[in-house]
């Protein structure tokens, strides 16, 4: 068995450690004599695995107790759906923050669905290099809340602060951010936000699950021809429960913030580990004559460092080079083209160690 | 490690040959140094096995060439709600044959998102005991489908025909049928149906998947107002990647579809070995004092077997000694009380001998 260095932006890697456990428990969870794939999701033992994962959670995020957190399906995919079906039951206009592809598709579902979607202020005219500031987002007189991308993961953007909802007269609406490809990087202030949602194939755990972290003041808000299963207020009366939740990822989930937890030893040790492998990565590319990163260096990503090679004839001899030294998945994205590395909180720093090296020997064989 | 016997009605029993090759397979699928997990959906090894699953459900159920065949998320009862968006985009009214808790779970969700919702027929004046039969099911007018479901699986109530959808006017509209607790369990002639779906936790695989199976004509009646993510033409065209999918669910669906070609023979071998299943253990009931069944013999269902104890102060004391005897997950639905042995695939004829050894020695003793 080989484990090779995976810098995918999602599915992504996921801690060996938790992988290892999984493998164990596979066939008889800790003597069970089932796996947890297995079991009623109304069993006890079930419902005791699903309630530790959202306890610690909420442990690791430090959420307030007037939150409630939702396991649910479809990605965050489904979220741009399900958050203005959520939030416009009384009215008012989807306001958006737009930062890249991934803002711009919950914009479109919700203009898809809603018709008014306002752009209260973009990237694009900076070429998505950088975030716009507090003092550049206008919320429309009538905006219900403000949507963020907090990590564009095709991009490579992140935003440096957590902005503020207000509108023209004053009054401030909920912040409502996608979260998936940057949530447990490092702690969080919860409160600062309406709601929260994550897909969870990043830093939660396998694909097909979605955490959604919303304050109970806002389930009250949403609209009535709503698919049943979109209802924040339903999920949350429900446990999550309200048909089969995805009992297996959700477990995996839990497998994963235990080891945030004892493993690493919390969000702000996970954050220092973080932050140094961005800034050595970050740091290797701009050092380096064939490799560069466009964005703006307060809004550069830790989670997703796409860069361009000089020549992009050397793009093809690049990746697969990279393959041969089990460094996987660093193609950009289909949409962008060049490199992305992705180092979300389960890929090591030695994973980012070789990188460097990988790409310092490149440079000097073919730059 | 022990295993047990596991009669849940979902999340169900998997085959443990599949478990033991997911343990297997874990941390490094097959050389390639990464989890099923960890690979990105678009990856030639993830395209790979995603189409193998999918070639080996067709090959199994003899999937004609113009049915589409969808990996989705949000279980059965997120497409309670998908059908009616998908299919009455050219007006008319959903029609149902009402045969208990989960057709009325469809019919109100339906209910619920565009009002009329016509029961066609109901098996509720025979308690729920037998199917209503066809010359008993009428459609209305302006039926744009029906609905039935296969089998249900709280009541254990299964239809042992396929029905018309027969307009007054004699015009046949799509038949379409919630399959989740008995795709699989035997051969199906695909071509009479327009849609049929079925929710992964029974017979296919982990909760968090279901599979939707779609004449392709009929991807063409969609309600414009309907989220993406519902959408089988959307789905169809974008090869269920729309979005992340559940890559390790769709993987594990894979594992089990293997199973049933090569390690059971095909579904008339799976199918021989159910009916055998229930057969023995309807017998035991039926020639028991302690034990009965209500429903009607040709309508009772060989995946999910509800009984009653004749004195129900021994529920209690049953399920603990089997329990003991490690038969799992005896209890019946809250909402209906008693037993219920689920006979899934993955449940093996030892589980059933084993039952019913058990409850011959507990009548004996307490009956």
């Amino acid at each position: 068995m080989t484990r090779h260095f995976n810098f995918c932006a999602g599915p992504a890697a996921l801690p060996t450690a938790v992988l290892e456990r999984a493998r164990d428990e596979m066939l008889d969870y800790r003597g069970h004599g089932l796996s947890v794939m297995e079991m009623s999701h109304r069993s006890a033992e079930y419902v005791a695995i699903a309630e530790k994962a959202e306890a610690d959670l909420r442990e690791l995020l430090a959420i307030p107790a007037n939150y409630r957190v939702l396991f649910t399906q479809g990605g965050a995919t489904q979220q741009f759906a399900a958050v203005p079906y959520n939030l416009l039951g009384n009215g008012g206009t989807a306001n958006f923050v737009d930062t890249g592809i991934w803002s711009r598709k919950a914009i479109a579902e919700s203009h898809h669905l809603f018709g008014d979607a306002r752009v209260a202020a973009s990237s694009e005219a900076s070429g998505n290099t950088r975030v716009p500031q507090q003092g550049e987002i206008e919320l429309s007189h009538d905006a219900a809340y403000l949507h963020v991308t907090a990590n564009e993961t095709i991009g490579g953007l992140a935003f440096d602060y957590t902005p503020r909802a207000v509108r023209p007269d004053g009054g401030e609406v909920p912040l409502v951010c996608d979260m998936s490809s940057s949530i447990l990087s490092g702690p969080l202030d919860v409160s600062r936000y309406g709601v929260i949602y994550a897909g969870a194939q990043k830093n939660i755990g396998p694909a097909g699950l979605v955490v959604v972290i919303v304050r109970d003041d806002l389930l009250e808000r949403a609209r009535p021809d709503m698919p049943t299963l979109f209802g924040y207020k339903t999920l949350a009366e429900g446990g999550s429960m309200v048909n089969t939740p995805a009992t297996y990822s959700w477990y995996l989930a839990g497998l994963v913030f235990e080891w945030l937890r004892h493993d690493i030893g919390g969000l702000p040790a996970m954050e220092a580990i973080n932050a140094r492998k961005a800034a050595k990565l970050y740091a290797a590319i701009d050092d380096s004559e064939l490799y560069s990163n466009p964005i703006a260096p307060a809004n550069r990503s830790r989670m997703n460092v796409p860069f361009v090679l000089a020549d992009e004839r050397l793009d093809r001899p690049f990746l697969a080079e990279a393959e041969q030294a089990g460094l996987l998945n660093l193609k950009g994205h289909r949409s962008v083209g060049g490199m992305r590395a992705s180092l979300y909180n389960a890929v090591p720093e030695a994973a980012v160690d070789a990188l460097i090296d990988f790409m310092a020997d490149f440079e000097n064989r073919k730059g």
